[in-house]
């Protein structure tokens, strides 16, 4: 496992060390998205206009608004995931029995030219016979 | 468009009225989420002896971080959708390629059945013709 270490960040203006496993670029990236959530929501003057205590709630709300969206998308993708893996499921089964069709009619290809190899010896066979009766 | 909707959630113990276009069921969602994700932080001794600014940041950071790691299954599942697309794509192409050949060599054998018609006539003439000189 990887070592704890301190990052400092700088969330809202202020600066906070995390002590973690997390790498430091993760945790910078983890308070640049939280940052640019804040001023997101500071845009509105509505916003800037609540008590504290409600700012704070509308930032967690909007955190996991962001949270339930991307796992909205997660959850469609893995359902779509699912589909695909039965539509490849069955292409391969699909392959699988042209490729043994395939190999029937190939089969089925020399048996037939087999058989016409012996009709030509046969017709050679009986006009020569012809031939010498017509001699 | 829906219509805007007020939805009371209780959030870390106190009432919020949310105004907006999402469902309440959904609001209810994020709501009891951020509850859990409260609930979860508050187990730790170590986060009950923070000052609150610093529970706060903690909170944001957890929620940011939920969002992180779905997005990233996101992300994944993205990547794995394109490859997949790929792969049925390659896969419906095989199987084109597999139904001309199926038809070609149905065709083949078509056009063999016919020449052994042809023979088998031509075997059956010769026959009589040999078998009229012989009498």
């Amino acid at each position: 496992m990887a070592n704890k270490n301190n990052t400092e960040v700088v969330i809202d203006g202020k600066v906070y060390t995390l002590c973690g496993y997390e790498s430091e670029e993760y945790l910078q990236k983890v308070a640049s998205y939280i940052n640019n959530k804040i001023a997101e929501v500071k845009q509105s003057e509505s916003f800037r206009k609540q008590p504290l205590d409600i700012q704070e709630m509308i930032i967690r709300i909007n955190l996991a608004d962001d949270y339930f969206k991307v796992k909205k998308l997660a959850d469609s993708l893995e359902n779509d995931s699912e589909a695909k893996d039965k539509e490849a499921y069955d292409l391969k089964h699909d392959m699988i029995a042209a490729q043994i069709k395939i190999d029937s009619l190939e089969q089925e290809i020399k048996t037939l030219q087999d058989s016409i190899t012996n009709y030509q010896k046969n017709i050679v066979r009986l006009e020569t016979e012809l031939q010498d009766m017509q001699k």
